[in-house]
């Protein structure tokens, strides 16, 4: 975390830890402010002067939630790692960190998740900065003559599901014992040895000719 | 539906129908046996005739949920199509039956995934079930050559993965927009041409050699 470099700063950083505290011991919902500026002994009025709502405390919370999440995607996309091996760490090191997690408290791990699916629209835009990197991984295999036909947008998103049990935290939370490193390489390799937009036939549309 | 071919029977479906109206009208939750049994218009101590409790109601509407499901995969996996086409209208047809459920309406929809979440222990024998059917596709894919090197039970967790928002419905509910039979397509030819045990870079773990 970065070193507070304020006063207000400093009292932002103590609150978030006590906000964190009561989600973690209390479930998604216990937060209140009226409650926040009680166990921080502050007036309701002072704490406005840190925090203007609650939904700004869950705002700074993601942030601290985010932060080595988006530091883990930076670092692999400035590397100089063949796109193939930039995909698989840019997944593999958040899922790591994220399993960590889940295996230190699943219970708290399950706050997490309740929090943000309550909070998407706090989510959405750390969910748009990971598609804005994957994008920059994708057109680096584009060049490598990967994913042929397919518009960047288009492998994306099909990239995003194809991994989804290793991004989405309540997803992953469900199945986290079939989930592994070794797998996630596999489902990387198939991504790119096997996505294009050519229909080999599962839907078998450009089959149906006539004779 | 099965035509009911008792008065027991006859009874559990009205009685299945009433329960089903309860969850779909006022949630997850809003289920129980002294509201089913007053509802019905009989007793408690009759209603334990046709259902032993709680828990075998929630077994029965489970079994109608999944019923046009499992029927699905029979009828796929009992075709004469090549086991790529196979895989695709193994999840294309199923997607399309929830896609539509969601569709005409999203909160009950968002009811049933809330039902499952409760009553995995239910759930877990259907998933079981298609990992039944699904297993005999691939092992129809392994002798055609795919999936080299890899185990049929390590083709099924991967395979799962890799499509899982075409089949568990709550990561479906959350991103529906963004799935398409098209893109469903893609992914299973993407399984088919490249899924195996080699590993061809992505974690580079063969490539770690001394020179």
């Amino acid at each position: 975390m970065a070193r507070p470099q304020t006063d207000l700063e400093a009292g932002r950083e103590q609150l978030l830890d006590i906000a964190t505290a009561m989600i973690e011991e209390r479930g998604n919902g216990a937060l209140t402010m009226t409650e926040l500026a009680a166990l921080a002994g502050m007036s309701p009025a002072n704490l406005y002067r840190y925090f203007e709502s609650k939904e700004a405390v869950i705002e700074a919370i993601a942030g601290r939630w985010f932060a080595p999440k988006v530091a883990i995607m930076e670092e692999v996309v400035a590397s100089d790692l063949p796109p193939r091996r930039k995909m698989y760490e840019f997944y593999a090191r958040r899922f790591a960190l994220i399993r960590g997690m889940w295996e230190r408290d699943p219970v708290v791990f399950q706050t997490y998740c309740d929090v943000g699916e309550e909070h998407f629209e706090v989510v959405r835009s750390y969910v748009d900065l990971g598609d804005h990197y994957l994008g920059e991984i994708v057109a680096e295999a584009m060049a490598d003559g990967h994913f042929a036909g397919l518009e960047i947008d288009e492998a994306i998103s099909l990239i995003n599901q194809m991994v989804a049990p290793y991004v989405n935290i309540g997803l992953m939370g469900l199945i986290m014992p079939k989930l592994s490193e070794e797998k996630l390489a596999r489902i990387v390799d198939a991504v790119f040895d096997g996505l294009s937009a050519v229909d080999r036939g599962a839907r078998a549309v450009t089959g149906l000719r006539a004779a």
